[in-house]
């Protein structure tokens, strides 16, 4: 339970230096993206060398549906302590991860009042899956959704197979 | 084990991005200062937030030492996965807590070459010892030193009692 708490109070410090640095600075226009980025960056580093870790003893995955079923559930519940409640495909490389209780945003009220600063606490979680895949030979484009909070959706868009 | 490795890789995307937005500024000259204190300064948050879920259900403690010895053992192993391998005071305030094998610095290599780089990866968890106590309501310094990684001592003072 303290456990979960670490990875929680670390990511909110994170994100709220990355907010602060940004805010000292003139060129305010750019702010969003460039603070989006800076957080995907630090979880696409951080998803390749959890992955690396996760997978040294793994076999081989059958496909890129079998790969994903993994993040799903080994590697989401390492890191956030719960597996991904609903995967869907459209069996043409785009994928939709449903948490129903995102660990990142649960900090919230639920409801739409803080909708807005949601994609603040989820992007360093795209980067994460977009590290994972990409260690594991998937180039993609993570992106996230929220309508209601602590639910939300990732979709990794998948630019090449492995095979 | 791969638990583990999700609070080393945060930590140190984090030492990295806050070295990294000071090099783009002017200020050098108080860079190394500036650097130190916003780590310690995220490290006291955390450690706040993670000794309030810890002492919940927790007795009231005998004095200082008793403490002490619960931050050696129950804090120190939720977070860095082991106990604090050897515990000294001068009963006056003073403490050195002595880790033989600190996680943070073990992905050097021992000996002294990456030596001057250590305080980069010391600053937040004193910070963390400092948010720790605090909330038990002890005000107090911490300092490390590192002789030879990955062993290394921090050592609280303590400037006021509970009592």
């Amino acid at each position: 339970m303290a456990d979960d708490a670490l990875f929680e109070f670390l990511h909110m410090e994170i994100v709220a230096l990355v907010y602060k640095e940004q805010a000292t600075r003139e060129d305010i226009d750019k702010e969003r993206v460039t603070c989006v980025s800076t957080l995907d960056a630090m979880g696409f580093r951080v998803g390749q060398g959890m992955i690396e870790r996760f997978t040294k003893d793994c076999p081989t995955f059958k496909d890129d549906l079998d790969l994903m079923k993994f993040l799903c559930k080994d590697f989401w519940s390492t890191i956030f302590k719960k597996q991904i409640d609903n995967l869907r495909t459209n069996h043409q490389g785009t994928y939709v991860l449903q948490d129903n209780k995102f660990a990142l945003l649960t900090q919230f009220s639920s409801g739409k009042q803080y909708l807005e600063e949601a994609p603040k606490y989820l992007a360093f979680s795209c980067g994460l899956i977009r590290g994972a895949l990409s260690n594991l030979g998937l180039e993609s484009v993570v992106t996230a959704e929220v309508s209601l909070m602590p639910s939300c959706k990732f979709m990794p868009n998948l630019k090449s197979l492995i095979n």
